[in-house]
Parts: C-alpha cells; structure tokens; sequence
C-alpha cells in the first residue's frame, strides 16, 4: 500500500498538516520538526506527489524563473538572490533555460507546475506574458520590460542611469564619444541607447551615427565593437552593459590601447565581475538583491490577489566610480 | 469541453500522433508541421496536461539539471550545451538550482515531473544519487564524481591535467611551487590536489605545507589565497580551478604583482573567460560541448536499459598554454 502523510506523520510524531508544510518549507515549522519529518519520509519513502499535492492545496510550492542568457553573469548574480527570497516564502525555484534560438516553449511553464513565473530576459515584442496571463498564471517582468503596460513589472530605470553617465562623461570633458549599444529587440537596449543620446543632446553633445555599434549582450559585440570604433578615434565609449564593456576593455588590452589614459570606458549593471581589479570598470547599477526581493514581493502579491492593477517598480541606479573613467587626452583630439 | 489532441490535429491537418510528436519537440516532425501545431494549439488554447502525458507515454520528456554553483561560470558554460543536446533528443531542461546551504530537496526530482537528473556539482558523500537510483530515477553525475562507483559518470580526468601542469612548471624550472586548492567535499577538489602533490612529487618537487591554501571554487578563494601565499613568495601558483585563479589574477594586480614576470599562475577547466586577453590564463581543459554530449549520450543509454552496468567517461583534459606562465627569476629565490 501506498505511504500516505498519515505514516509520516506517526513516525515524525507530528500531525498530517505539518508534515505538508514541513515537506514544503513553510513557514512557522521549527527546523528540528522539518529534519525529523524529512528523515521520516525518506525513511518511509514518501513522496508528496505534485498532482497530488495540486489536487489538495491547489498550488505547486513551485516558481520558475525564465531565462535566456546564463552565460552573462548578470543573471546567475540575479537569479541566486531570487531563488533565496523564494524559499523565505516557502516556493521552490525552477529554472526554465530559454535558448534563444526560439520562442519559449509554453507548456512546460502552464501544466500546472508551477504557481508563478518570473521571467527575466522578455524581449519587447514578447507573446509570452500576454499568454501566460490568458491562462491565468500569475507573472512578473523581472530587468526587461514589454510594450505592453498590463504587467507587473521590477526594472531598473535605465534613462536616470545613462544620465548620471552622460553627465559624468560631459563633466570629464569629452565630446567625442562613441557608444556600443545592446540589441534594439529589448527594453534594457532600447531605453539606455534613446535615453543615452537624448542624454547626450540635452549637454549638447552630438552622438555620430559613424560612432555607434549595436550587437547583442555579449562580450563578443564589446570586442568587435571597439575594434570598429577605435579607428575613429573617440576618447570615451558607453558600453549598453558591463558584459559589453568587458568586451570592449579585452579588446583595448589585445590593441594596446590604454584605459582610461587613452579612452574612457563606461558600463551598465554593475556586475560583481566589474569590481574585479583587473578591470575596475566605472558602471551604474542597482543592489541586484534588492532587485530580486521587489520582484519577488510583486509575485506574491499577484498570486494573492490576481484582480489587482498592475504594479512597476523602477529602481534607481547609482553610479560606481571606479578606474575607467578619466579626462580626455588633448594628444586624441589632435589624432582627429 | 476540454480541448483534446484531436481537436489541434483536425485544425493543423496533421494525424493525434504528428501533434503529439510536434509537441514534444520529438525528432521526424518538420519544422513548418512543427510550427503548424503549435499554432493550432495556441488558438485552441491546447496544453498537454504533463500528468496526462506522464499516464499515455509514461514520459514527461524532461530532463533536470541539477547545479549549484551558476556564479561559476564553468557551470552556464556546461548548462548550455547540456540544453542543446537533450533538446537534440527530444528532451525539454529543467534547472534545479541548489544553493548549497542544505541537501538538494529530493522531491522535485522525483515526483514523475522528469525522466532522468544530470547532476553537475555533487559532493562526494551526497546521499542524492543513491535517493534517485533508489527510486529508479536515471541519473548521470556530470564533472563530479561521488564515493560510490554505481552511476554512470562523466568527467575530466583531473590526474592527467595536473599532471600536464606540474611537468610545465617543472620545466620552465619552478621548484617553489604553492597551490590553491579548491574544496575537499568534491572529487573535483580532491582529485586535483592529491593528484598534483603526488606528481610534484614524482618530478622531486616537495608541496610545502606553508604553501598551501584550500577553499570553495570562487575567486574570493583565490584572491584570499594569492593574498596568505604571495608572503611566501613562491615562484609558481597552481589553482585548483580557473574561477581560483582569476581571483589570484586579480590580488596579483591589486598588488603591483607581475604575472607572469613575478609569479607564474596556472588554472584548471579552460572557462571562455580564461582566454579573453586581459587574464589569458594559462589552464588545462576538455571541449566543453564534448563533456555535454558525452552526458546527455550517458543518460539516454541509461533511460534506454536501466540494467545495464554503470557507464564512466573519463575525458582527457588538454594543456592551453597562454601568457601567464614564465620561468623564476632568480631575483625570487634570492628573497628567500
């Protein structure tokens, strides 16, 4: 016969509900009770089937994280934290790998496995909030947003970061500066390159069209792209994010170009790599933390309350002032 | 009344079976059929129930990943390829994050929501692997072996790599070696410590217990590391894994310290980043992609006949010598 919560509950010494809740880390369980009803089941060998568990309580205690791009450690930086406030909130994370290569597959994500989705790299024209929402599944844009405003959104805002950046660079005095921006199919890429340029405008600097480069958020565009650039000589280059800028800073060292002496490099997330020394890059960015527990919080109050307008969170950057950064070089202008 | 497969096929113009196959991403259905189920589907708003999948096919054509370490870029590295492949098979992929603070919570794996587990950063005693064959789940442990030699396994032959390495130090004529070791609660760890001790060993070089450091996987333990050992002033660093020594890299530069010209540093697994110009790190390492082949081939066999006896891939890693291994200056000893 079958092991029921009933057996496990016996053996733990404990009632049927708080074996449920112990088996998934609900709160108001004390940790010696959850490791005295985990050693149970195990020993009895049971298992909370998830039908189940759907069944009885309507939910999965499971939330997943949608994400394309793994290999840019902005978001491995951002999924862990989402992950922790997750489990304070009792849900397990489940990480659904998108490739990119084509749309997400939707049906692992509304089977009923899940009681929510954070999804973390939507490009713009995205169907997939708007069909996750038809069927009624609980959602958040985590960094990218859409066109569309019926969401509940936690983003970065990306126009006050590419200001406090213009500005410093309009302050350090340079006017010829070159851009490698992000792909145009997002928000993150669309709102720093407008926002950059009307940035730019604002202080009266012009942004060449023969000074910008455009590619994906990868190190690669920030190599390719500077090794473009470079010829026209600017004395400062914004890179779209920091995965670029590392790119970009790569390829310097490979040319011999020195930064920030010879050209100033700027970058965008504020990645814990940026700190590195060997690359001590001077970048914007938000607490990615606390990025993960506002997204986390919209979530919940989703789930709680489904009828409820939608919710954006814009959190605000700051500047980090490290060692690429620096006045322009009269000796570059002279180039020119 | 509910949509069934049925009702997609007539829309699609395809026989039950081809909306099957197309749903499930299965191989023999082509692209257009492909594309012309799924839209079907979604009009008719059509989703294949997973337990009901789980009841006609006894499949849910999903795999999971199991890793906790994503900051660790070897791991996004590794998860991706892994993704391609079983994607290749008809295999959709479910990431289980770990986070590492307590065991691997073994009821998402095995609640019938996956057909096999490929597990990427097992410790050496986890008692996961045996919970999953126990339950007749099909498992392959990916890059970290366990005690035990009942699984199939795939990973780097990590005596051969440090061996690689230690008679490369020994020729350019190190002698004051030191080493960051990563942890001793992975085979990974363990391996490559023991591994290079005994064959410094063999070529009549002594580890000297002062010149030795141990940590987790992480640049902070390099970066620690390189700061306790550099008082020493050994001639040569070897790190247990690149994240190690990208952390060394960086103390190294935080110090004034050349490399290679004051201190050769040596890594081990060939992540992208050890080849970007700005670290360009001397390593070891096996075609990352092969690995994930090697797995995803490892755990279909094993979905196939779960008889059969326990399969190991040992993968020979090869030596990529870049810029940051020199011979001693002699200046060096003359400190001591």
């Amino acid at each position: 016969m079958a092991v029921t919560s009933h057996d496990v509950a016996r053996l733990a010494g404990v009632s049927q509900p708080t074996v449920s809740r112990a088996l998934r880390d609900q709160r108001g369980v004390a940790a010696t009770t959850r490791r005295r009803v985990r050693e149970a089941a195990r020993e009895l060998g049971y298992v909370p089937i998830q039908a189940g568990r759907s069944l009885s309580t309507n939910t999965s205690g499971r939330v997943g994280i949608v994400s394309a791009e793994l290999s840019n450690p902005f978001y491995p930086a951002l999924i862990e934290p989402v992950h922790d406030e997750l489990a304070k909130h009792a849900f397990r994370t489940i990480l659904v790998t998108d490739r990119g290569q084509e749309p997400v597959e939707i049906e692992p994500l509304i089977d009923g496995s899940l009681d929510g989705v954070i999804l973390t790299t939507t490009e713009l024209d995205s169907s997939l909030p708007g069909e996750l929402k038809a069927r009624g599944l609980p959602l958040v844009l985590l960094n990218r947003d859409t066109h569309e405003p019926e969401y509940d959104v936690c983003v970065v805002d990306n126009e006050a970061g590419v200001r406090e950046l213009a500005r410093l660079l309009a302050e350090l005095g340079h006017v010829r500066i070159a851009a490698i921006f992000g792909p145009t199919s997002t928000s993150t890429g669309v709102e720093r390159r407008d926002g950059f340029a009307a940035a730019l405008a604002e202080l009266g600097i012009p942004l060449e069209p023969e000074l910008v480069y455009c590619g994906p958020f990868s190190p690669e565009t920030g190599y390719q792209g500077f090794g473009k650039l470079w010829r026209q000589r600017p004395t400062a280059i914004f890179c779209g994010n920091d995965v670029i800028a590392l790119g970009a800073r790569n390829a310097a060292a490979a040319q011999g170009v020195i930064v920030p002496g010879d050209v100033t490099l700027v970058g965008f997330d504020n990645i814990p790599m940026s700190g590195w020394n060997l690359f001590d890059l001077t970048t914007v960015g938000v607490a990615i933390e606390e990025l993960a527990r506002r997204a986390v919080q919209l979530l919940i109050a989703r789930m709680n309350d489904p009828k409820a307008p939608p919710e954006r969170v814009r959190m605000k950057p700051r500047l980090h002032l490290r060692s690429t950064h620096a006045k322009p070089r009269s000796s570059n202008r002279s180039h020119m």
